[in-house]
C-alpha cells in the first residue's frame, strides 16, 4: 500500500536539502534549539527497566536533558539486546530505539556489594524507574513505597501491565496481552474477520509516555512541596484511555462498540477509498467539509440529497455515500485526487509505508530521525519547545556496561 | 470476538463489590487518594482547543488539579458537542469524554470586547492551550511566540496535525489523515488486504498525552528558571514515535516494514490463535517462556525441535510453529487454555470487547471509569501517585457557557 513520495501530495515532495541523508543533523534546523539548554537539566534518573515501556520512558527523560543511568543485569543485560532487527554490526535496533541518550552499568542483583552500590545510586537520584512485575522490587529490598519513606524527595516510577494493585496486578503481560484486554484490538480490523493487533506495540509506547508525564508532574510538585512520590502506570489503564468508545454505553445513541473496518465510528465520509491505482483516506468530520468534498469531486448535487445532509444522515447511510464517492475516485489516480481534495481544504492522505514516512520532509525537517555523532540514526523527540532544546540527546544507546567503571567509581 | 468476563481467566472474574455499578465512586478505593491534594494545584489553564487532541490534554491537566477554563465560540461552542454518540439527555458523549473537570465560557473572537477579556484571562494564566491550524492564532492577534514575549512566564501549548512549522504545517489534518501518513495504518491489518485504521483516534489521543507531558515539563523548568515557553506538538511526530519499526532500515536483518496481521513483527509465538470457541492472544517473547508454553500445551518435544529453538528460528518458521500450536488449541475452549497457559506464567489474554473491558474488575477498581457527583460516568486518570490525588476531577463536563457569567465578572 505504500506509495513513493513523489506522486502523492504537495506536502510530500522530495527535494529538501536533507532528503538524501538518513536523518537530520543537529545543525540542519535551528528551530530544534541544539544550542539551548534542556528543561530537565540536573535531574538524575536510575533506570532499572527493560524491554520497551520503561526504557522508552527513560529515553524521553534523557531527551529532556536528564542524566539517565540504565542499570542492566550482569551478563546479558536488557532482554531487548537479543531482539531483532539487528544492524550490520549485530546491535539490536530494538534496544537502540529505546535507549539512546543513556549510560549503561551492569549489576548483579544477587551480589550484596552490587546492591549496596545500587542503594548509593538511589540515594543520590531524583527518579528511580522500573518495570518489573509488581512485587519484584520488594523482594529485591527496593519496595517503592519504602524507598520514598527513606528518601522523601525521591520519585519512584513503576510501569507494569496492569498496575501495582488490583486483582490482575501480578498477571504476566506483554504489549498485545494488554491490547487484547483493553478493547483496542476488538475495535481494530474488519467486522467480518477476527480482531487485529495494532501493528506496533502501542500499549508499551503509551505507557512509556504516560510514565514520562507522571514523573515530570511529580518533579513539578516536588519543586513546590519538597515531596517525592511513587508513580504507578498500568499499560491497561493507559491503553483504555485511548478509546473514545470507552465511555459510550449500549444505550447511547450512535455508540459503536466493535470494529467497523476503515471508517470512523461516528463520522462519514471518514474512510479509505480505492482510486484507480492505490487507496486514499478522506476525513470529513463536519457538514462544511462535506460540501467542499462534494463540490471538489464534481457532484454538488450530493449536498441537496436528504440521505447525505447532516453527519448523522451520512453515518446512517454510509454504504450509499461510500459507493457514490468510490465510483468517482476509481476514475483517476490517487495523486490526482489527493491534489484535488487537498486544494478543496478537505483532510486527505495517502497510506504511507514506514519507508516513505521516514523520508517525508515533514518528518525529516522536524528531526524525528536524528543523526548522532557516530552516524547512527535515532528516534527524535515529539515535544518541541521554543525556549528549550528540542533535538534531544545526541548520545547513541550504550554498549553493555559502557560507562560501568566510571559509574561504579562515582557511586561507591 | 468479545467474551463474557466470567469464563476467561483468574483476573477477570466478576464479583467485586463495585462490579454491579457503572463506575467507581470516590470512596470505593482509598488508594486513589480522593482526600489528597493535587499535583497541579494553583495552575490556571486557558483552553482554546476543540474536538479531541487539545481537549484531552486539557482534561489531563484538570485531572491533575489545574483549573481549566474551556473557551468555546459563542453560539454552538466546541464542534464536538454536535458529534455522536449522545446520551439520553442529548449530550454528546464525545464532548464529555474530553472535557470533564473544566469550566466553560463562550467568547466571540470577532468581538473586540470579548478579545479584550480573553487577553485579561491570558495575562493571569500559567498555560494557554490551543489546537487551531497553525497561523490562526497569529490572525487572532495571539501569536504563541509573541504571547510568550509579552508574558515571559506563560506556557503556550499548540497541538496540530503536523506541527507549527515544516512543509506540511498548514495542511488540514484529522486523526486518520495522520495515521495514514505516519506508517501506523500501513502496519496494521492483514497483508492480503488493504491497511486498516487503528480502531480509535490514536493520533489525537497520543498528541493530547504528549501535550500534557510537554506542558508539565515546561512548568517544571519554569519553577527552576522563571521562564515560560511555547510547546509545539505534532500529531504526526507523536504517532511516528509509537512505531518500533520507525528506525529499522531495509538492510537491518529481520526488519518488518509492513503489516503482518496479528503476529508480532520480531517475536514468535506472539500471535492470535483460534480455540474451539474463540481466539486467545499468546505472547512468548523469549526462550524461557517458549519452554513454559510448549510444556503447558503438553508438547515438551517442541523444545528440542531445531526449527523452534531460539526466537530467530521460531520467527523464521512462524507458520510451522503456528500450525503446531493451533492444532492443539483447537481441541478445547478459550477458557480452558487461558487457565492452563496463565498457570504456566505465559502472558495470554482473551480479546475483550469494550463492554467487557468496562466491566473488568481491574479497570473498575483502578477508577478508570469514575462516577461523578451527578451520577454520570467519566474516564479515569491513567497516572496514579502515592502522594497525590489519583482520582482526578469529580466535575462533569460543562454545559455550554456554564460558568460564563462568573468568569466574565472575574476577568473583566
Amino acid at each position: 500500500m505504500s506509495m513513493t513520495t513523489e506522486n502523492t501530495s504537495p506536502g510530500t515532495h522530495v527535494g529538501s536539502r536533507t532528503a538524501g541523508r538518513r536523518g537530520l543533523r543537529p545543525e540542519d534546523n535551528p528551530r530544534l534549539g541544539m544550542d539551548r539548554s534542556f528543561p530537565l537539566e540536573g535531574i538524575l534518573v536510575i533506570d532499572l527497566s527493560r524491554l520497551l515501556a520503561g526504557p522508552v520512558c527513560g529515553r524521553m527523560l534523557a531527551d529532556g536533558g536528564a542524566r539517565v543511568i540504565h542499570v542492566e543485569r550482569t551478563g546479558r543485560g536488557d532482554d531487548s539486546r537479543m531482539l531483532p532487527p539487528f544492524t550490520k554490526d549485530n546491535v539490536s535496533e530494538y534496544y537502540r530505539i529505546a535507549n539512546t541518550g543513556k549510560e549503561s552499568v551492569t549489576l548483579d542483583f544477587k551480589d550484596p556489594a552490587d546492591m549496596e552500590l545500587l542503594k548509593h545510586m538511589i540515594a543520590e537520584a531524583d527518579v528511580l524507574l522500573e518495570n518489573f512485575r509488581p512485587g519484584v522490587m520488594g523482594r529485591l529490598g527496593l519496595d517503592p513505597e519504602e524507598l520514598v519513606e527513606w528518601h522523601p524527595r525521591l520519585i519512584v516510577a513503576s510501569i507494569s501491565g496492569f498496575g501495582q494493585w488490583g486483582p490482575m496486578a501480578e498477571q504476566a503481560a506483554y504489549d498485545t496481552v494488554v491490547q487484547a484486554y483493553s478493547g483496542i484490538m476488538d475495535l481494530t480490523g474488519y467486522p467480518e474477520r477476527t480482531a487485529v493487533r495494532v501493528g506496533t506495540s502501542v500499549s508499551d509506547m503509551v505507557a512509556g509516555q504516560l510514565g514520562y508525564a507522571g514523573i515530570v508532574t511529580a518533579l513539578y510538585a516536588r519543586e513546590r512541596t519538597g515531596k517525592g512520590t511513587t508513580v504507578d502506570i498500568s499499560m491497561l489503564d493507559g491503553t483504555f484511555t485511548l478509546l473514545e468508545q470507552g465511555l459510550t454505553s449500549p444505550e447511547d445513541e450512535g455508540a459503536v462498540l466493535t470494529r467497523v473496518g476503515n471508517r470512523h465510528p461516528f463520522c462519514y465520509p471518514f474512510d479509505l477509498y480505492e482510486c484507480a491505482d492505490s487507496p486514499i483516506y478522506i476525513c470529513t468530520a463536519n457538514d462544511h467539509l462535506w460540501r467542499s468534498l462534494a463540490t471538489a469531486l464534481g457532484h454538488p448535487e450530493w449536498i441537496c440529497d436528504p440521505r447525505l445532509k447532516g453527519n448523522p444522515d451520512r453515518a446512517d447511510n454510509w454504504e450509499y455515500c461510500g459507493d457514490l464517492i468510490g465510483a468517482v475516485l476509481k476514475t483517476n489516480t490517487a495523486a490526482h485526487w489527493l491534489k484535488v481534495i487537498q486544494e478543496a481544504g478537505v483532510p486527505v492522505a495517502p497510506v504511507l509505508g514506514v519507508e516513505d514516512t521516514r523520508r517525508l520532509p515533514q518528518i525529516v525537517e522536524r528531526g524525528m530521525l536524528k543523526e548522532l555523532g557516530d552516524g547512527n540514526v535515532a528516534m527524535g523527540t515529539p515535544i518541541k519547545y521554543g525556549a528549550w532544546n528540542s533535538y534531544g540527546s545526541t548520545k547513541d544507546a550504550p554498549q553493555l556496561d559502557e560507562e560501568g567503571d566510571a559509574i561504579r567509581a562515582e557511586f561507591s
